[in-house]
């Protein structure tokens, strides 16, 4: 990016790491080979192309022949809940893509507490006999909320165990988006408890449109793309050689790097945050206190309108989003604000601003300098 | 590619054009905004990525909101079939994609002749009320052949027509994917009389899942990915930038290479062909003699086995098919061989040459030298 930017939204999109592309480069050009083709030089892309997915398997403890690669997080929910027939549990705050494969489904919307907050017990509410799926992001991507999960799971696993105690066959899976967050989150698979895994390559500084759906070894996924009979039927299509090699060193990085970004991360937002609120304190905070991604910084100055200050802020070179870039898209107030019960004077006058690795202690207190110049201006223009 | 090999499989993958990734590069990196964020950098973003689809749009003919960005061909035409709902028409030697796209539905499958050529009254015959679909490739990925898609069109017209004179709302379409191809047709949609079509980047020179279905203006697309809204509702997920822009960028370069381009391979195929047949009497050539795609030469040597020869011809730095490279991966015989009625001693010989951008006079001749070679040697061993 310009270096002249002081980017804030890196929840909505990252820029490619650049050894993330030096990974890929080679598969862009003179190792371009079908995977699919007999002679040496194509198997070994074959070999490369399947290292990677064995990489990244291990980067969620998984197993290689577990894994389904895809297009982006979008097309592994639609596979997760494509895969299933009955009914699924989801929560009102989970982005559009969970909630849109929701809606064409027998559904029950578990509803968020203030703080983006969904509980185990909400869920257990929630689950009816013919619930096959639940499905809960692993962190919010407007709040940075970081969800429950493994008591989720335990949710979910008593439910199983109920149902196999009566002989009931119906089989019920735990689904997570784990795109937000996993390069500050563990997501071992099996210390999360869940049986089916998206993530996204474009949020940890990979190529976009590049994801992967893992589904533990015992869940039948049904395809949804047929044809030449890649990822083991599941989806066809030539493979996205450079794209999952890319994605493979990406999710690397972000494990590598995971303890010490995340540390990194949550000082530079706490001391965003306390500055932000030692100039307003009237300013909202939203999300859970404790357990919320550290990048995540989403607040609100009431009586304000976003849009104004993301355009004032744009002017003084500092990039921040009003929204989830998907709900920004529609111009409506997000479907996450309401949900958590923020008064529309307070949801309308709401700023997320994400870190990451374009961050640096230098330009975030330069970017609080200028958002509380602007918030400033802002409010003493409305009460003139 | 290393350039110490002779690489005769353009239609299994083509290296990506230096001006492809010239043009992808920055959207690596600097211009990485999500194209929905709503600062101007994002948006200027979204412009670019609007006026590579203009581009594309351009390139075959048709409006930039009648195409819709998915991760190739195969995505492509389980979209186009899966916004159907009753009968579909296609043929027994179509890729492996419309064929499982086409099996899993009330189907009929139209015989090739002998050349791999679909007759526009064979597709006339097998047209039922019920039939929503007709489903027919440019050109086949194997045997080179190109289709009468005019003629085919003019069927399909006919039977909307008489379908409207007897006040039947029942629609009927006429789809074609066009991979296979493009660099040496013209593939104006108005042209060609098609309501859909299929387009994949990786055959042109572009990055691997990337593709485009064309739908005329009064077809009706189901989506099958669901979520965010892009692609007008039609197919979610955030946009592949840097991928939609590589594609236009490739598909303006075949464009305007076409002619060119496509005399040239013709020259370089004929001559690579006279030199088998002239050498190998005995030897056959499938496709079309006049209706085929200039680069393709498929040649079945009776009585040898293909595998063998695949081995061969890498051991000299000779890269060739066998068939498709999907279906070689399953190692079974190709059914487009045993559709057009090849002899199982004459199938199991066949070589699938297909020429391109790699392809030179110098390294054609030394490939047909090679070829020659390894082919005696193969004879001389299997008559002993």
């Amino acid at each position: 990016m310009s270096s002249d930017f002081i980017y804030l939204d890196h929840a909505a999109a990252t820029p490619m790491d650049s050894k993330v592309l030096t990974a890929m480069q080679p598969y862009f050009s003179e190792l371009f080979y079908n995977p699919s083709s007999p002679y040496s030089p194509a198997i070994s892309v074959r070999r490369d192309y399947e290292e990677a997915k064995h990489q990244l398997a291990q980067s969620i403890g998984a197993k290689q022949d577990e894994l389904v690669m895809t297009a982006g997080a979008t097309e592994s929910i639609n596979l997760a809940f494509g895969s299933i027939k009955g009914h699924v549990v989801t929560a009102n705050i989970e982005h559009h893509a969970v909630l849109a494969a929701a809606q064409i489904r027998d559904h029950t919307l578990v509803e968020s507490d203030a703080r983006g907050f969904i509980s185990a017990e909400s869920v257990k509410l929630a689950i009816k006999p013919t619930t096959e799926l639940v499905s809960i992001a692993l962190a919010n991507n407007e709040l940075g909320t970081i969800q429950p999960l493994r008591d989720i799971a335990q949710v979910v696993k008593q439910e199983r165990e109920a149902r196999l105690g009566r002989g009931d066959t119906t089989p019920i899976y735990l689904h997570t988006d784990a795109s937000q967050g996993v390069g500050q989150i563990d997501i071992n698979v099996a210390r999360l408890g869940v049986d089916l895994l998206t993530l996204n390559a474009a949020k940890i500084y990979g190529p976009k449109q590049v994801g992967l759906l893992w589904a533990a070894s015992g869940v039948r996924l049904s395809p949804q793309i047929v044809g030449g009979g890649q990822e083991s039927g599941i989806r066809s299509g030539t493979e996205n050689v450079a794209g999952v090699i890319g994605f493979a060193t990406a999710l690397s990085l972000a494990s590598e790097h995971r303890k010490y970004e995340s540390e990194r991360l949550t000082v530079l937002r706490d001391s965003l945050q306390s500055q932000l609120l030692a100039a307003f304190p009237e300013a909202v905070i939203s999300g859970h206190p404790k357990h919320r991604l550290g990048g995540h910084l989403h607040i609100s100055f009431p009586d304000l309108d976003a849009e104004r200050i993301v355009f004032a802020l744009e002017n003084r070179r500092v990039l921040v989003a009003t929204g989830s870039a998907c709900a920004a898209n529609f111009g409506t107030r997000s479907h996450v604000l309401t949900a958590i019960g923020l008064a529309p004077e307070v949801a309308d006058g709401s700023l997320r601003l994400t870190l990451g690795h374009l961050s640096t202690e230098e330009n975030t207190s330069e970017a609080a300098r200028i958002i509380i110049e602007e918030i400033t201006r802002e409010y003493n223009r409305t009460t003139k």
